[in-house]
């Protein structure tokens, strides 16, 4: 393989120990197909399914979402992050250094408030390598598998530094107050950072007040509460319940306060 | 790390050599964020997710499934099962050694049938070691991981031996008359071991008589039966149906036999 | 371990690198038995879930995906393909050498299409090896994985070659035109290659024209058109939103095109 001159070399103590797939794939094929190719690639490459459920098509709301996920997990973690509803067009591929973690996903948005958060710590390169046949609809397996191994053989190709300041989703704000995300209990997470909102705030929801609690042990079985998650985020809950059936949300929908 | 007096260090034949998740986390970051952990502190690891989608918030009916589930499993494994309505609550934390494999669990009665059946070749320890610090609602990322970690380490630190008699569960019956899981195909699997149940037994359900069958291409598509599923359990099925739909049964329903 | 006269020793280099699941399993307990089963034989094999989710009991649809599904993969794979509604019965088991992959499943027909397309380049064998006891309804785990592991191992036991000709499915068409399968996004995947059908061809689904369109983004929100998928397959897509629901097509639906 030619190093060319925008090739960046990556020393070996700041490649990638494993890869953390991030995407809105869901069940089915796609998840697969880029696991297989990283197995034969780098059989003992630990290769993790973090997330796969992102809400369809909304790098918009991941964006909020990905700040949370990441915080606490071990360095060295590469987060292949593919939601993309611009599939297809000539979007541009980032790579980010971020402390000793590398980030690779569309500049679509999805990165911004990680990259925002961050700070001077981050690098952002554009990736203009392409393999010399993709499919039109499976960027995943077919661009960003292949740089992700470039990345953990110790190779950017192709690469341009970028100023953070001009990517998609640099004017976005610091965080969302919306559901971004929904799981498998119904827990609505939204896109606050818990420790910027007021303990005494009130969310009102579907008509109903909605008050922070501590954890789900400290409310009655079926009532609405918000409380900091495990991600550091605001998450609306009901005890042993499912707050997204009960309160009539989806990922997308604002949340206010009380004034 | 100090070796305190309350510390079990365990001989390298006998830790476990995989670790198996079973968990109601279902698809969602919940398992993805364990994985990681579990990947930076030991990549070569073998980490299976056995069931992510336990009934959530039953540890009541999944420990009758447990047994089942473990049946025939290779030695050699460590089950961490995290099931629990009462997280963020001082719920104890249980080690268990059952022959050649370990568990670790909440103390809410989840590992009660599987200690119950394997008699005197279990030994029972609760765990008081606690991270320095740990998010009120995901005690399965940050006290059951970095436990789990450390058995595989060979130690358990701050641990007590305790009786099986003491713990929560310790006087439930051996098997449980209703659906304690529903799978994929919407097949009803009871907490009922098949060997335990006279072969000319009739479930009544939903008004209707359903017998037993050796297999699934014994029956007429759309007809309801009863037989001794892959783990050992009464599991009720409808031939290329989804018996959870045409039986109108769910997940804790009792179930009940004709005199 | 005998090696008797119907054993076919496989080369070190013939041997797979890996294996993938294919079933209709879904989530819950049953992939994540076998590959327990699979870690504890083979600690460092890497074993992915290609997929999971496979029309339930279709061998017939689940066929004319595979060939899709294992283009462009890597060589060296032992695909697992689990779908079966006659599990139970005296159905055989297929090992299939088809170039550098191998393939392992039930004579259901669900390896009909890869074969055809394969041609000359395949050898089957009919694999009459049982384990000792088995449960009368997961196959997969307590006949299949055994298998798996002695290809893995070099060994294929109480193996007969078979015609391609005698395989159940050996009559039916290369293509169906039908849906196969519905993804995550409720797409439909067709069993129809789509270099087979001409640019201009329109589908008459549910009333309306479908068209071709060469991705997602040359379309309007809301719009259904096909166009070939990353796996070379026929797909109906509407542009951020679920084809499935919007054209009231579900698994098996065939697919018919304007005069």
């Amino acid at each position: 393989m030619v190093i060319g001159p925008n090739t960046e070399r990556i020393p070996r103590r700041r490649r990638p120990q494993r890869v953390a797939l991030v995407t809105d794939f869901g069940a089915g094929p796609y998840i697969g197909q880029m696991r297989l190719l990283l197995a034969a690639a780098r059989p003992s490459l630990p290769v993790i399914d973090l997330l796969a459920n992102l809400t369809p098509f909304r790098p918009d709301l991941a964006a909020f979402v990905l700040p949370g996920l990441v915080r606490g997990m071990p360095p060295g973690t590469l987060y292949l992050c593919v939601v993309d509803p611009g599939v297809g067009t000539d979007r541009g591929i980032l790579a980010v250094q971020l402390g000793d973690d590398w980030l690779l996903a569309p500049d679509n948005g999805v990165l911004a408030t990680l990259i925002r958060h961050a700070g001077d710590a981050t690098r952002v390169w554009r990736v203009d390598w392409r393999p010399p046949a993709a499919s039109a609809t499976f960027h995943g397996r077919d661009i960003f598998t292949p740089i992700a191994e470039q990345i953990c053989a110790g190779r950017l190709l192709a690469a341009t530094p970028v100023a953070p300041a001009a990517l998609v989703g640099a004017e976005w704000p610091p965080s969302l107050a919306a559901v971004c995300y929904v799981d498998h209990f119904g827990n609505l997470i939204s896109g606050m950072r818990a420790a910027d909102v007021p303990v005494d705030a009130v969310l009102r929801v579907a008509g109903r007040h909605v008050r922070r609690a501590r954890t789900f042990s400290d409310l009655a079985v079926g009532e609405a509460f918000w409380y900091e998650n495990a991600f550091g985020l605001l998450e609306i809950a009901v005890n042993q319940g499912r707050a997204d059936a009960r309160l009539g949300l989806v990922a997308g929908d604002p949340l206010a306060f009380e004034p």
